[in-house]
């Protein structure tokens, strides 16, 4: 039996900015279990301060589980032996997020994220698919039996990656967009009924889709049938729409929040709630819908991101992280939000938890292709993973998210037989590029092709 | 055993100005059966005159065989004890098709037909889909057992309302878009290999897909791969255009003919072959693509059927039925390349026949949702019709298809719970509507169903 | 909001000499949830005893949870608006259970329990459908939100008429078989590890089947994997046998033990565990195999439940009850192993848990066809319950579960049909039958029918 | 475009003494096509005899069509450029097979066949598939493109053998069987309505199941219900039995007729109507039913064919092939009942053809698993066969049906893997082996092992 002090976790891009320290601290927090972190990344600097980081968080004396950090010049060291292997990588720098991102927007397509779905997005896949190939078949080779938690966007495509170069890897994706939208619905039952807010995991949700464009089908607190009380409440808040984490007009000022108001105008729409940011909805939908121009984003309100901002963000975490590395900034530990490590928790045994993730459809979304990488619950429990079957979605709904799902597949094969041809026709047929003709289309492939071609397999930078 | 001098066919829709011509010929030259034609129109004037059509159709000398003409006031009458019905009607007037059409031109949305996918045909569903409601009633209570041939578009959800009102009814829908495609292939083959040009029945084509966005995947004329000859083809044909029935630029003088440029470009993105009429395959995609502009309808080389066009010609071939009915003009007859007689006379045990027709999945096509109509060949033998298995389509066309199919059953369900907000989602889903904001097609759907109130049931026509 | 302490919960079947008193002990010792009992069985004199017994349970000072017991004649009264339904009854008395079991054994047909499976099954499915469909129409009109709990054999088609007759019914049916195995490989780590016995709660298994013959699939505690030791445990415990219970001969006294010799012999055949008692496995597969007769039945070291043995057993609990409700016999309270109460918590939303129970396979099972009901691990949560995909079964135990759920099938569709020539058919494909000619299979069926005529339907007491 | 006069046929197993004859003389009189025949044959003095035999059949006046006849010493030969393939060999010699029938003889097993299911085909399986994973491989280097026509039993794992091998194979396999079946609804009519016997390809049948166990659901003769008129005929003949090729005691003096008194016992029972000999249909259900010893197979009107009957047959072949070869016996030119030739055709494009074979799964049966070889109608056109869907059995002969086709894949499986614990676990689940107990059925396994070793792969040839 595996010591539980002993547990080594590979942390590949391991010189995030800001996700590992999140990680660090909430497995400090982590009091059965503890061993060795070990970071990768090609940035090795940026790990190197991560592991100082980590350090001084061993240090605070509310860390009550302390976590060896080494860095790994090498991913085959990180990874050997591994018995987790957490990815979390952004592939290209942000002038290659600036192209997906803006590109678009000389053709009137604007995108809030641009990591998912949406024109942005086949150019990210395009960069990561073959970088996950790789992983595959490094943790094929050196830890085959690890856990693999992915947190990488486009996240539909690194699982669907991992599974169809390793077939027996045991990886899911993490993303904690729908945790979100239940503290919504938490919400939603403290205003309408009165009671005092539950917490996210008081309550269950049935979920289905796929990742940022996930649905929430059946939502109970107890007997309270919470999708009963939304009509109510949308009524009274449709206007000023509502945030979960704060004041409705917080997105003014805050570059990542939203109101909500497409989430409620979508239910109105289908009578069951999309899971996960409005600033992802919007992108998996026809860009009239919701993001037909500037005013439109602030008539449903929310923001899009530029990539200055991420740029100004960037660079500000990273002084922070140097900050903290060098001991001039403390270091706050604190549990967040996120599951990842108690999912690990359950895996080591240590309890049994439900929780949505990405994973390929073995059935629990039946009507729709298998091997599709989907996000449902499921079940977390003694060194396994087995999805929930969801309740099926409304036939709208439905048409949507299987559009999408296929444009992915689409999109995966192309990349996988590195076929410009087909990847272009996943592009095209992006919700966002509804309004495109087809020599716009072909346009603006060839210039975010161009744009990113160093992050591009040698076979994909050109295109006829 | 029935008498194959016996047979009687009720003619829902037997005022038909053109295809009851069509149908008379086929079946005065179909030598081995003979019987009673049972026309009923709510246009009673015009199935009088159909049947001295046909009376006179018999009295010429190519009339092999001769059927007994009658005129029903009532359904009832018509379909009791029927061994076929055959239905094709147009519910509503030009003036409601006028809307369907033109109304969404405002909005830049063009339409070369409108009768089968786009926003038009969600009007013309709604209109359409209560009538065969009641079709399907009549049919079980008068003749249950008959054969029932549908010719009325929209096809699809014409034989879906049967189905799903009376699911041991024994109908199929017949379309001859497929036909043409095949057709097409033979001039492929000419053209190509400088064979004689194969007749379209020498030729065998896997076909699937849903009406009118019909796929073939396979064809064949004895060993020749006629799919592998579409490469080179293009090359030579894309720039000028190829119609089967005619020079290239006969589109220029005839509203209904199409250079096929849209068909080869598709097969350029898909590696197989739309298979319909260019004017059908672009309503089924993104406006875009293939309906941009007028401008873009002319790159493409194809028409946009305007209804006054159609009143004017409706106009022209009621004159020309006076005409014939009165003798004043004479009946030709002439085996169509329609192959109603030929299906009608596998079923009555006259030979054994494959040919393409839509029927509820059950099977043909495994990936899509069974009990959605699909096209696909089917076998007819004696009293039976069984659905034969399609090749997959590749994943591009299987999004599309999947799109439109899925879409479809939104419309159903709405129109069938008489619910115009569910039946909105599919009209806002439409790729035909894919420029459209959501108030704009709020807007426009309102309007449309302003236009055609009067021929919608009471619950389809106020939308709050 | 519910209040938890005004819970009704009906209980059909409420005269239980056994279950009752463990189902009472276990809601006593549930501190957060109180509120009615109510008690409805055809024998009032039971449950008046079953009343009482609760009382003086609630008299102990070990009751932390207070519930009002109260008895109804009708079962409409005990129905009304109840929170939660439990089934568990004896359709028929033990003269029928003699037929069931006894009968066969002239031909050489020996049946451990004979409710589930195999000719005694057969039969007493037919007696018990019937009841099962009036329940459901009962729960439909007087409590259509309550959660129903099936605990009656045969489990399968008690669960499915509860959902052919009301499908939106909330059911679910309840199995310990299951949690035996669980514990057997609880064991099987400490005899071949060393390690202390884990709890069955500290395990997973991937569970699938059909009730009395589900499989684990895959187990594991921690990160080890108990499949895995099988092997070795197997080679030293095959010959003695093994029981979780206690000794491996306690068979030898307890005419419901077993030493495990045929799971693991299953084992080594299948690679994967047969997760019921002996006596239940054996009785889903070919009766060569383990069930020849009295002398394999004693090699493979379980037991022939007679019914003498049930009859005299019966008349020991009565007595039993009746002290305890006079009060000269003193109740005892302690929770026992099954998960009933712990499931109903978990719906009313005080924890999240996995449990194996029995519902309609939507997906859980996706090789299998969906509508049948299945076992598999679902999670309970705040008013909701999802089956949990399952493992495929290798094809070897793929091939007895399938034949036996589609015998199930026959069987349903018969008995809701009435239509004995159908039920035959499946009477004849029991694998129990397997050596049955076809006339002394008629002559059986026709023997048992008979036997038992006075608990069917009406038409379903003759066979032509 | 392939010269129609050029055409290649390889003919594996051409040495046959029977069914080479059948085949020659079809293609004698198939006047379209010509080319060559490659006989191969492990047999080459037969393949010789053949090869006279064939050149004789070109002399008649009757021969249309001319063929030169080859023997090839090499398979590589035979098959390099083919366009199409025919199998039809006899793995083994009589002595196997007086195993594969006999030896079960002595635990009470008889077989009619003994080729396709229960013990004998097991083993039969076991030294075919070998076989034929060698022929896939050839195939796929010589020919990859031919048409493969199998003719070997057992024949749905040859055809799934070499799919499995070589998956873009086009093959399909060819049985007679439900021709009969065909032949004696054609009976019926004549029989029932005293009109003439219309011919087998007069009537449509819908067909589906496994080889030797298929099914006619639906039939009819133009609009007659074939089907409607069985419980009057049988009624009628059930006692004396009815043969479709002569006097129902025929079965009497001929080894491979029958009275078809199972047939009609079975549709008694479902419903739907076996269509196979019944020889082959009892195979398929547990011995009780149709073969619980020679007495039951007197009663039920058919033959239990001994080998030594075919040893004699083949040495009276054999005589008759010399006797033909040297001229001493004159050749018959003659059409025959098969379709191969028909079927060659069609796939030649000159006819389009609809008739039953065997093919793996791909949605012509949904409810069953895809992959799995089954039998249903298929068309065949131009270079082009597509499965045609069938309508779903009931549920009983479904049972029968999947039980058979998992035990099949469980069986190839095992074979494919070399795993005899695996090909043993198909072995005891053989209906056929319903009345053995697990020692007996080990011993009787291993017996027949012994018995034909030397013709099974080295890894099959020893059973711990």
């Amino acid at each position: 039996m595996r010591d539980l002090h002993s547990i080594k976790i590979a942390y590949i891009g391991g010189g995030s900015k800001q996700w590992a320290r999140v990680f660090m601290n909430d497995l400090a927090l982590a009091k059965d279990i503890s061993g060795e972190i070990a970071l990768f990344d090609i940035d090795v600097e940026s790990a190197e301060r991560n592991k100082k980081i980590g350090e001084r968080i061993n240090q605070s004396e509310k860390a009550v589980s302390k976590w060896k950090y080494s860095v790994y010049k090498r991913i085959d060291g990180a990874l050997k032996n591994a018995d987790f292997v957490v990815i979390s990588i952004l592939p290209g720098t942000f002038e290659e997020m600036r192209s997906d991102v803006h590109a678009p927007e000389k053709y009137g397509i604007y995108q809030p994220v641009g990591d998912t779905c949406g024109p942005g997005a086949v150019l990210r896949n395009m960069r990561t698919i073959p970088v996950y190939e790789e992983f595959a078949k490094k943790i094929m080779t050196y830890c085959p039996d690890a856990w693999v938690i992915n947190f990488t966007n486009p996240m539909s495509l690194c699982v669907k990656t991992l599974y169809d170069v390793f077939p027996k890897i045991k990886a899911f994706g993490c993303c904690h967009e729908v945790f979100h939208t239940q503290k919504f619905l938490c919400c939603v039952a403290h205003e309408i009924l009165g009671i005092p807010q539950p917490q996210r995991n008081e309550i269950y949700t049935d979920v289905s889709g796929i990742n940022h464009f996930t649905w929430i089908t059946e939502a109970y607190y107890k007997d309270i049938n919470l999708m009963s009380l939304l009509p109510q409440f949308i009524k009274k808040y449709f206007d000023s729409g509502y945030y979960e984490e704060g004041a409705a007009d917080k997105y003014k000022t805050d570059m990542f929040a939203y109101a909500n108001r497409v989430k409620m105008d979508m239910f109105n729409r289908y009578n069951v709630l999309g899971a996960a940011g409005d600033r992802h909805l919007v992108e998996f939908m026809n860009n009239g819908w919701y993001l037909e121009n500037p005013k439109a984003v602030e008539f449903w309100k929310f923001r899009l991101t530029t990539v200055d901002f991420r740029v100004k963000q960037q660079k500000e975490r990273i002084e922070e992280t140097i900050a903290m590395a060098e001991g001039k900034k403390p270091v706050t530990v604190k549990k967040s939000s996120e599951e990842a490590v108690e999912l690990i928790k359950a895996l080591l045994g240590l309890e049994t938890r439900v929780s949505n993730v990405n994973m390929p459809n073995k059935g629990q979304m039946p009507d729709y292709p298998m091997g599709a990488v989907v996000e449902t619950n499921c079940v977390f429990s003694n060194n396994y993973v087995a999805p929930v079957t969801a309740k099926p979605l409304p036939d709208g709904p439905k048409a949507l998210v299987m559009r999408n799902l296929i444009n992915n597949e689409v999109l995966y094969e192309g990349v996988k037989n590195r076929d410009l041809d087909m990847i272009f026709e996943s592009f095209i047929n992006q919700p966002l590029c509804s309004k495109l003709n087809i020599s716009d289309a072909r346009e603006l492939f060839k210039t975010m092709i161009d744009n990113t071609a160093s992050y591009l397999p040698e076979k994909l930078r050109h295109w006829a």
